[in-house]
């Protein structure tokens, strides 16, 4: 037999070994923690600026936890009445992990902004660099550790139970309902305060940004934080419990003849068991070489902060291609495994440098020059960018996936988005990371602590700004891809459980009435997403714009700086709008789904879905690359690069339009439709079984 | 037997009957042809410039006509070896037919214009409509006679031909390929001669709309023509032919058990017989109360304009109903014909009034009220209510499908579109008055005729524009029914071509990875469509506001009305930018599908368009809506209806820049998408037979 390589990863020991390096990946996330919280804090001012940050911070983060906790707990129990409770107490354990890497993270973040204003002050931009990382590097070692435990442990604890995979399912669904509404809810707030404090500062006051007079100041810190730290780092942790589950469900749920043959010499026992440990395995390698990436990283803070960070988003899934291909012989697993994994991870490096050339190249400067015949022109422009800014990516992904499919079927696609995935560590750290260096540039300027130190934070703010968008189209990649890997576990489920009930297998058939009926449903939920999160912007940042003119009108003193804002206000309403305006749009995805299954029937959800996938990709894209077009455009300007135009002039004001239209795009709609689509294919493969005999 | 009433159906009599309607179709359209042109046309300067948008209006044709003979002549040839000549006539028959309706059409409308402005002057309301009106009839008669007559010419010829399915599915590409030039070519034309005028006009030179001075007002004239005349027209035309041509594609290649009942106690020869004549006769009665509808508007021409025409849009569908009530039992066919044609006929009347719904009442409202807060608020508004109003047309259509699958399967569901067609004449006819209107607006403004006049053109020209919205709805609506009845003919004929080579038929599971793979290419296309589209009009509008600059600044008293513009520069320039950048989007749609499955394979190329579908039917109605719903919060505000911002105030002028936005949105990438879904079935059922064993 030349299976012994591959049996060894059957023993005790492999199959802890994801829990452990999940445990690793957590020493390390206290170990930054730490490392951060001990670094000096600055002056009263600073210090008192921050604590009103994390104080709303937290404060938005614990009264969501309430909202949630009602959710929970009403999911909870219809899955325990359903499907059993240890599926719904999996259900918990995925959820409760994504709020507490949503927790540690963000506290982290709030430590961080401050101590990275203060290091500024030095005058030293590679340690400054350094403290802004390892803020973000809690976050992200805290998303990875904490998925790869969770999965470890559930892999290990029930792998022999026969409902194995309504409890990976209900895992997931913990982690992508949560990953929803903190996306969300994280989107709205960030976008209101944001939206609404420039409007109310820059527009009608005409104070300049991050300006201590204006109230919403620390509101739109706050939702840096909430939505850019918590959001963010939710919906990253899901897209990774997401793609695993995907994989898993295929090799545990599929006929033998459609097993891909993944164990040399080895029968259907083992390519099932291979099937499903393989996911875990590569994603636990990918958190090690996130973790030696990030000390890479480390070491070469002296270089160009931008050259730095995309070495640390480069680095691990060449590792873990490099990995993958040393140690699939040693297991007796075939290399078709390596290449749908690289596959996945050359594919997300390409999907993120297109999204960086059109949020930051040409494009962006045909953006800015269209500012000059009007806002009417700049916003036609935008969004043909964003329109062509699709068709890459999303070929890229078609690509990838034909290549996965062609060596490993829809389970090699599901592979493929682990690979994607596989510097899931990293790419959280430098999206956190962006997030600190604005806030960061937020306190100076509220502090006032003059230009010099504005100039460092400023500079790794903008390297912020383009990782933010390549680790958007990571994610949205990914999240393509996973879901197209779904389907098929999906239709398993279903024909899994009639023919438990005697009944024949369904047909999943494109030329099905059923199916095109759910495909024209399935179509519509992206944009009932997209309108109810841009509404729920606009409306939010329409009564703190009204708040704003209140105080500046109440406040005796207020303009002349004699007297302080009431910035908690602002807070407030930013956080009862986020949490009241996420129900919706979060209710579609994890309503809608179990309730045409159970009207129309597996084939009309199945139909559902692929609409759903179809719009929902293509719209992400469309809005988030549109929004970084618009915001860079701005940028560009303001940096005096077009034909001597300068920030206040008509020209600047003509783009800051676009700007203004492309934030909630970008980080409220586009984020919601992208994670949309994720929760309803986990929760259609959780109910698969239950409308199976529709 | 009880089949006698439809064995009549089978006599020489009734094979002839829908040739016949058409011709009596073709004769009204002559007939008020001439009555048009039988009118006084007034002074003159209004001659002169009337003459100048004519002449505009023709030269785009004509030159169109001679890039369209080259892309005509190349697919010609290519079906001509690749399926033989008769289909090969038949695509050219079905190209010529699109292309005489939009000549005879434009040229009326290029004549009513003018005499509308004319009567207008008599202060004569109810007779000034009935010109408008008659100009639009000429248009929407010559569509669906010809169109009627076309396929009575085509079945009454090739039913025994062996190769009849290709010869009709020829017929409809030919018809499709002009409908995609002539929609985008002509949305390209137009909205870059309004925006290009706007910005040139009203924001830089600070001239009003219609202004004599500005150079480019006629070619924003011709524009409407070319655009919301010929290019809708065609749009319609190819609406028509396609919904009959799927019907009667299912009838002839579905499997005798997937058959649907249709003739009681009939046998399958019976049973697809009647299916492949159903769809013509249901057209021809559709004809026939059209052109009764079109009389009964013309009798209530002293009732508010607005009635008028709604009613004129409704009667047909409900006459349609009725006389299948009444004639089905007489041929012993079932019901559930009548049903479906009713389904659709309300479908379409629902859509077309949440469209009015959108693009009039609240939201619009909305939408104005945010201009207060900036072009920004007012811009993310308008996106929120355009993906709105997506849902509830999409909802609709797929509770249309459900109801005809439901009696007729796929085959119901085609013959829902048809029955939502039904009154294609009268839509067309109210259509092409909404341009006649527009334009004799502009030729009173410019022939300088006074406030009176314009009073009775304004408000012929506002009802044009609503009931421009609720054709679009019918067109976007009937356009989606007619892409998901045409999947089944899809692997119907795939099939056929499959067995005729002795191999298995092929099952397009969406489960398949390479039909999945298909549905994230097909999602694409419609983003391709619109990005092309949108730059075109950007790039366009730009060269035509430097020249109009050009003009202002190089002809010396231009501005004083001492000098005359030169008004053919501008129309030169945007007729050579609509007919170069057609050609991309337009072979998208044309080349993509082919392709496709040639590389791919069958079932990717049923995934291309399931994703293109979704994408492009959701992208389509979101577009036009927002569009229309920002052109209206700008008249709204102009209106005087917001808490008293007047015309030319800073609110106005931020309403000003959503129009600018929604222009393209609406009238050209809209439209664009919408066709492309529609050509892309039909090129795809052409070429089935030729990719079916990749």
């Amino acid at each position: 037999m030349e299976t012994n390589g591959f049996t060894s990863l059957n023993s005790g020991l492999w199959l802890n070994a994801p829990a452990v390096i999940g445990v690793i990946g957590l020493f390390f996330a206290i170990f930054f923690y730490f490392r951060v919280k001990s670094l000096p804090e600055g002056n009263e001012t600073m210090n008192r600026i921050a604590g009103y940050i994390r104080e709303g911070a937290m404060a938005f983060l614990f009264r969501q936890y309430q909202t949630l906790a009602v959710f929970g707990a009403v999911v909870f129990v219809a899955i325990g009445f359903a499907l059993g409770w240890v599926p719904a107490g999996a259900f918990l354990l995925g959820a409760i992990l994504s709020l507490l890497a949503g927790f540690v993270g963000m506290k982290a973040a709030t430590y961080a902004n401050v101590r990275t204003t203060q290091c500024a002050r030095s005058g030293n931009k590679p340690n400054t660099l350094l403290v802004a990382l390892d803020g973000g590097a809690v976050m992200g070692l805290s998303v990875a550790g904490l998925g790869i435990l969770g999965m470890g442990i559930i892999y290990s604890t029930f792998r022999d139970a026969a409902n194995f995979s309504n409890i990976i399912h209900a895992f997931a669904v913990g982690a992508s309902s949560i990953a929803l509404f903190a996306r969300i809810g994280g989107g709205i707030y960030t976008k209101a305060a944001d939206v609404g404090s420039d409007i109310a500062g820059k527009v009608i006051e005409n104070i300049p940004e991050d300006d201590p007079r204006n109230p919403g100041v620390i509101a739109d810190n706050v939702g840096d934080n909430v939505g850019d730290v918590a959001g963010m780092g939710a919906d990253i942790y899901e897209s990774m419990i997401a793609a695993i589950v995907a994989a898993m469900a295929i090799a545990l749920t599929a006929p033998g003849n459609l097993l891909p043959s993944l164990v040399a010499a080895g029968g259907e026992t083992e390519n099932r068991f291979a099937g499903v440990i393989l996911p875990i395995a590569l994603s636990a390698i990918g958190v090690v070489v996130s973790i030696v990436a990030i000390f890479i990283a480390r070491s070469l803070k002296a270089m160009n902060p931008a050259m730095v960070l995309r070495l640390a988003l480069i680095f691990p899934p060449i590792m873990l291609g490099l990995a993958s291909f040393i140690m699939m012989p040693l297991w007796g697993i075939t290399q078709g495994v390596t290449i749908s994994v690289v596959a996945g991870a050359i594919g997300g490096a390409i999907i993120g440098l297109v999204t960086d050339y059109y949020t930051s190249s040409t494009p962006v400067a045909r953006v800015a020059e269209a500012s000059i015949t009007g806002a009417g022109t700049n916003l036609i422009r935008g969004l043909a960018v964003g329109m062509e800014s699709v068709a890459i990516p999303m070929f890229v992904v078609a690509a990838v996936a034909w290549i996965a499919d062609h060596y490993l079927g829809l389970y090699g696609i599901a592979l493929s988005a682990v690979g994607m995935l596989g510097g899931t560590a990293v790419v959280m750290t430098v999206d956190a990371y962006g997030p600190i260096s604005d806030n960061a540039g937020g306190i100076s300027e509220m502090s006032g602590l003059g230009p010099e130190v504005r100039a460092i934070t400023d500079e790794l703010d903008a390297v912020g700004n383009t990782t933010a968008a390549i680790g958007k189209g990571f994610a949205i990649g990914s999240a393509t891809l996973t879901v197209v890997a779904l389907f098929s576990a999906f239709n398993m489920e279903v024909n899994h459980a009639r023919s438990a009930a005697g009944l024949p297998d369904v047909q999943l058939l494109i030329t099905d009435a059923k199916v095109l009926i759910g495909l024209l449903l399935g179509s519509i939920l992206p944009f009932i997403v997209g309108a109810s999160t841009m509404l729920a912007v606009g409306k939010a940042a329409g009564a703190i714009v009204e708040e704003i003119r209140r105080q500046f009108r109440e406040i005796p003193g207020l303009m002349e700086l004699k007297a302080e804002p009431e910035p908690k206000k602002i807070v407030d309403i930013a956080t009862k709008a986020a949490l009241s305006e996420m129900i919706l749009p979060g209710l579609v995805a994890v309503v809608v789904p179990p309730v045409v299954g159970y009207l129309l029937g597996p084939a009309a959800l199945a139909g559902l879905l692929a609409g759903s996938l179809a719009v929902g990709a293509t719209m992400a894209l469309f809005m988030a690359n549109a929004g970084g077009a618009w915001d860079n455009a701005k940028k560009y300007i303001e940096k005096g690069n077009l034909k001597g135009y300068k920030k206040g002039s008509d020209v600047h004001k003509n783009a800051v339009v676009g700007d203004m239209v492309g934030d909630p795009f970008k980080d409220t709609s586009g984020p919601g439709v992208a994670i949309l689509i994720k929760v309803m294919s986990v929760v259609s493969l959780l109910v698969a079984g239950l409308i199976a005999l529709r």
